[in-house]
């Protein structure tokens, strides 16, 4: 808990983090005294004298430990080193992982891993464990996806486990999208005590909330699954099971298909539809839509209409005081979406007379959902105490966290 | 704590209450005695032996302490004591109050609770205090609603102050379906660790959601205001700002819209559009539906089927192991919504491969608002340790509550 209120306040003093605790003098001094000979904190100058003596800061120790984020996403892969403070300190990111079985994947990706500490010059004893996100649906705590996608072999493998015992290290599985939403939170990119959510966009669109530093998990950490959500009624069905889902009007594989059905757009754009790489063709839709091309603007725009539309949605049910869009979708034309879905949660928001909701572009950008799954090791790691609610039991997140961290075998 | 741990046990040892709690022996002695020492709670016979003497157990008294709940619905005024355990023990309801200005109606309400309160024979020491209930959004801590329904002189008029002043009792202001979902925790219905939501019908359609016997509040407590999420992102304009919503296709008032809207229907089922009670109608399309009129049958399933698709979205958002279906508006055909919404939720919910989603019915039926109501005056009252978090500040759910109390003036 002292951990995460020095790591909140960048630089404080003990008198100050006696205050914020609730903790006696002794205690924090105490507390303190055994972080600094952990390495994990540092004394940091002074700060401004009320009266006497200017009191001695604390902070953070930013090399002491480190973690890694892995984000398995469809067609590309990018993995993350951060330092305890959140900040990137290496990635790379290589293509088609998820498009082998897992068994041979997964070895894939532990060697990159291994590669990318080695590169980086990073003390693998320093190293806390391996955030694993990606897409739903997930068994979180036994560290499986509960889905058939890319390929059937994935769907129950065990993929936390299989990386852990190539890397050893421990290793967590979570939701990107919630990933990306709690990186957030750690960067202190926003109001620690608000509830956000984060509307996340790579291939597909995922979600997720914030409440008070804490992700909402709900019965089993599926939650916030806005890409499967319906904005049609009468929509068509959705292989997800539902109909009209959100990611069939305006996710990037959408935009590329309503673009390419319309004549003569997709040789002015210079879309080819053979090259099968979609969001390369909706990066060029993007582009074109902010160089002015009408045609492209009107479906950027409607794309941004219909992400409004669940981000209302979004809205109405989590009461969010701020919606974070995150991911590499939002990479090109981000400031068109940002601006339309704005319009359209002042305008819808049910209880837009109570508080207003901003939107608005994520610190992480393009790597929300890799840096959010390092986060989520150090937010496991260091601040348990904190955030372990003992009678929720399973559920809770940190507890639940440290559970699905699978330990290699030795 | 140690109160609320009775309350779910029913009739609980001591030394299951120490095991419960973590306290130890000689404080749970302690604070049994205390409790014992206020009337909250009696000796009730012995338990079962574990080896030596059985245990004497300890249980709630339920009459040590009453409180109100009440119901402002746009047509109509539900009044409820229940004692200490949920149960109620007096009811009355009335029309009108609504659709007077607040400061004829308030008081109105107020002569009502006073006669109900003497009729019943309770003493008015023995009352906790009065929840108020109805729809949203509302500023829960000032005690106030957001909206100019019914009319504009409602807007922002001190409900909860000027009831309390009208009382002489602490009156706390909360929305009507939050209220509901928490009666379910209460009365014991839920597994206290699901995470549950619920959709309430009355003339229009709200909702809540609790997470481990707290209601989710997000921002400002205006959270999963379901009737006005968007089913059709192309649908018409909504009162509210959104377009395409909910209510407007599954709720009452739509269902006798869509039911005068075909030739003859309104004349074989005794509609009188000029009677202006649509919850009457409602009520008579329910009832022919359930007696195999096919038309009737026809547009209740449509409803219960738009119902299920936010009841699927609400199921994507929050990750839920439950929906209750609470509220008068499923009097008569909730038997129809609860089938046709479970298939929905069977057919289309995300992560179905993670964990099934239960439909069912409230086990207050039509008056869950009223009775939850009074019940969030004894959780925030009996229970305000165990889930006051000082962290959260303002934004705690027993700490808001207790803040929201108006006391009234002396």
């Amino acid at each position: 808990m002292v951990l995460d209120h020095i790591r909140a306040a960048r630089a404080i003093s003990r008198v100050e983090l006696a205050a914020a605790t609730g903790l006696t003098a002794p205690t924090i001094s105490e507390v303190v005294r055994e972080l600094i000979a952990d390495g994990l904190v540092v004394e940091a100058g002074r700060g401004v004298s009320t009266g006497g003596k200017p009191p001695v800061l604390v902070q953070l120790n930013p090399h002491a430990r480190y973690s890694v984020g892995v984000q398995l996403e469809r067609n590309m892969c990018v993995i993350v080193i951060v330092d305890l403070a959140g900040r990137q300190v290496a990635r790379t990111s290589f293509r088609g992982a998820a498009s082998m079985p897992p068994d041979r994947a997964l070895p894939l990706v532990a060697a990159q891993v291994d590669a990318l500490l080695a590169t980086a010059g990073v003390d693998r004893d320093k190293v806390l464990g391996v955030g694993l996100v990606g897409y739903g649906p997930q068994d979180r705590r036994a560290g499986t996806l509960l889905t058939p996608q890319p390929t059937q072999e994935w769907f129950g493998y065990p993929v936390a486990r299989r990386l852990a015992e190539s890397l050893g290290l421990p290793v967590l599985l979570d939701n990107d999208a919630a990933a990306a939403a709690i990186g957030e939170y750690w960067m202190g990119a926003v109001d620690p005590r608000s509830t956000y959510g984060c509307i996340y966009m790579a291939t597909g669109i995922g979600g997720g909330v914030v409440v008070a530093g804490e992700v909402y998990r709900g019965s089993s950490s599926n939650s916030v699954e806005i890409g499967h959500i319906s904005i049609d009624v009468n929509g068509d069905d959705c292989p997800c099971g539902n109909r009209g889902c959100l990611e069939n009007y305006a996710g990037p594989s959408a935009v590329v298909r309503q673009a390419l059905a319309e004549p003569g757009l997709a040789q002015r754009l210079g879309l080819d539809p053979a090259e099968g790489d979609f969001l390369a063709e909706f990066a060029r839709i993007g582009a074109a839509a902010n160089a002015g091309e009408p045609s492209a603007r009107a479906l950027i725009e409607r794309s941004a209409r219909y992400l409004g539309c669940a981000a209302v949605t979004m809205a109405c049910l989590f009461d969010l005081d701020v919606i974070v869009l995150a991911g590499p979708s939002f990479a090109v034309a981000g400031a068109i979406y940002q601006s339309l879905v704005q319009q359209e949660v002042d305008r819808r928001t049910f209880a837009r007379r109570a508080h207003p909701v901003r939107v608005v572009p994520s610190v992480s950008g393009s790597d929300a959902a890799a840096i959010g799954g390092a986060v989520l090791v150090l937010q496991s790691e260091l601040t348990l105490g904190a955030h372990a609610r003992p009678e929720d039991g399973a559920r809770s997140d940190a507890a639940t966290a440290s559970q699905a961290a699978a330990q290699p075998a030795e």
